[in-house]
């Protein structure tokens, strides 16, 4: 496709120079090539215009953390104890999952993630090419890796391992650049040292950045203590784990060593805030991680235990209840809160080409239809979009320059046979 | 309008007999006089007829606590130390306010709430003609009063409470029995003890039930412990409050002992999560108060410390918030945060008629389009409504058996006119 041109929008750029901007955007092929007040220099040559003026323009929403097939679960357990809702209800029924429930269970992940805004989604599961095959079709961007989990005998995992080897060869950068792969230990807790080790060896040996579950619940940091003498993150340091890029989900229990160390060395993470209070496991301590200047983003963690993908529910959570616990109104404001969803998570997946409206970067962007009430009056629309939006306010959505939601409705997915596909699986599970 | 049928919905009902019906529901002029999975008994005779199985039916949401008319506000100031909010940002806009901008702010507020599914509000403002003005021609159902703070001159009081005497009088019944009203002093630190017990005077003579803000912050508490030795709830109990069917918005600081009482005097309260959060006033202790047997409800608060006034979000966040401070994830299980808003409204107002489908009770009630993604698997109704919907799934709204809200249409509002009439409020307010 060639140049195309957004004509009098009001773009939310997340850009420090300009943040927001009142007039137009061109895109050229996968990239941004113009954002700004003035008209395009070269305005009569685009013939393909869009007329802007009843939306809002943002960088599509990032999300770094889930398990996509598991929202063939949503609902199907709730408001239980984390041992009874695993060892009762997730594990027994993923046990069963089949190749496709994983791509039904991905496919229905994907159409809401998409309809709601999200266009780069991070994936942490198994049977991964059926993930990466509905990602490939989708249009969506998927940072994708198969989350291995270590309690089993050697030559289990021995076959784990090289199942994550050659995934994370097999796609990395497939799909025209849009899916990038990771190696991913599931959790210091799940996984043996030295199975952490081979998994930190692979990573060197395929340069690639690292992954992993961290210090979500009280319980296990006592553990990891117990069972190595070290909190988690001395332990995942000493495994060498931080020598690659990295990022972690949760880090809901840190002292203020482990954030400082994480700080150091370049450790993201990947705040999760409904999943962590729906599961009890407390609430991350985000201000002093931001203060530390450590790369924060949000992650909805699986429908299972959120129970839903829209990333504005995160944006909001993370905006409200960092204030509330800490007693400080001042934390977290507006458009931090933004950067979390956006540049926060370009950071942390080490993509910085994503994440804002720039000349130069990615053309991953979306559209709020911003005439509705809760968007009046038009006081802030950086504070609009944290505190007031809902995924369901996004009608358009591009991602690498191409439309993949236009007016609501995906264009490369069937949601019919999606969500009647989707409920098949969970039936046949449900029923055996 | 005579009688017309629902035919194969899914209702949550709310009801505890069965609290989702997959079946038939029949409405006769302004309440439900059916409801079950058998076909109506009469039902040839039904010549109305609407095919409910693409959607799911509940009972219109309860919103307890707001001042609709500050949506006018939404976005003007956030992120602020709460005094720094009030006295730099909230009060002097609010000191502008004209009868037309609480009209067009009110309407705002009635339009999002309206069409994001709640049909009943509580409203303490002041210019409480020009609410009930707009609560009349919206179709609304609304708990109306004037609150009243009595920092001022005796004569100045007195004014108020006159004025709030004869609101009350003059709307209490009116639209139909949609409005009904209540005496409200605005808070313990607003109001001095003589003030408060003029107001309880009055709403035993009037025979009204009243409202008023208690407890929101911590200095609040300190400071009526300092002025008057007594914490609010003790202090409210003195004056007379709580010997009238009563409710109050917040309550986050509560004793053991301050808890029992309310429960022994059967005061309601209102809890206002967003709001409680985004000021960094604290966690109201919800599962202590519904253990104590007190009624307790969601209140969007205003827009202007939300910032929006969707119930479902406040739905959500009641759900999760609690799990994640109290470390038990069992706690506000989905049902009960679906009761907060809904029966719990009903018993905070004082109207049993109200937030349940069943024959007999009122026919107030919404409906939600179920085919999206984020509700499926059909696993628990309940849990999707409590932790995926939003209110931009309601599609269509009835109150008192009329239709108000159709397709996501207001019927009875110019919405365009509102939008751009309450722009012109703010930038009128903003500019002078």
């Amino acid at each position: 496709m060639s140049k195309w041109w957004i004509e009098n929008g009001t773009f939310v750029t997340m850009d420090k120079a300009q943040p927001v901007v009142r007039g137009h955007m061109v895109v050229d092929g996968d990239r941004i090539v113009y954002i700004g007040e003035e008209r395009p220099q070269e305005a009569d040559a685009i013939s393909v215009r869009i007329d802007g003026s009843r939306r809002v323009y943002m960088p599509g929403l990032i999300n770094t953390h889930g398990h996509a097939a598991m929202s063939l679960l949503r609902g199907f357990s709730d408001d239980e104890a984390l041992q009874t809702w695993l060892q009762d209800y997730m594990w027994p029924m993923e046990a069963k999952f089949t190749d496709a429930d994983v791509k039904w269970g991905t496919s229905l992940a994907v159409l809401e993630m998409l309809k709601s805004g999200t266009t780069t989604f991070v994936d942490m599961y198994d049977r991964m090419d059926q993930v990466a095959q509905v990602v490939e079709r989708s249009g969506m961007r998927g940072v994708l890796m198969r989350g291995a989990i270590g309690l089993c005998p050697e030559e289990v995992q021995r076959e784990k391992l090289a199942e994550a080897v050659q995934f994370a060869k097999d796609w990395n950068g497939a799909a025209d650049g849009r899916i990038a792969t990771m190696m991913s230990p599931h959790a210091p807790y799940t996984c043996p040292p030295a199975f952490i080790e081979a998994f930190v060896q692979a990573a060197h040996d395929l340069d690639l950045p690292m992954h992993t579950h961290m210090s979500e619940t009280r319980a296990e940091v006592e553990q990891n203590l117990r069972e190595y003498g070290l909190r988690p993150v001395a332990h995942l340091d000493r495994l060498g784990l931080f020598s690659r890029p990295s990022f972690v989900a949760h880090a809901v229990h840190l002292t203020d060593e482990e954030i400082a160390l994480l700080a150091e060395r370049g450790v993201a993470v990947s705040h999760n805030p409904a999943s962590n209070l729906k599961l009890a496991s407390g609430v991350a301590r985000v201000p002093e991680l931001l203060k530390a200047g450590v790369a924060v983003s949000l992650g909805t963690d699986s429908a299972a235990s959120n129970n839903n993908l829209d990333l504005f529910d995160e944006i909001r959570l993370a905006a409200l209840v960092h204030k509330g616990v800490s007693g400080d109104p001042t934390v977290v404001p507006a458009m931090q809160a933004l950067q979390l969803a956006t540049l926060g998570g370009a950071a942390t997946i080490r993509q910085p080409e994503l994440g804002a409206l720039k000349a130069g970067l990615k053309a991953d962007f979306i559209s709020l239809d911003a005439d509705q009430p809760h968007f009046y009056p038009r006081t802030d629309i950086v504070s609009h979009l944290v505190y007031s939006a809902s995924g369901r306010d996004v009608r358009d959505v591009w991602v690498d320059g191409r439309q993949v939601v236009q007016g609501g409705v995906c264009l490369l997915l069937d949601e019919e046979k999606i969500l009647a596909e989707a409920e098949a699986c969970y039936r046949r599970l449900a029923g055996a």
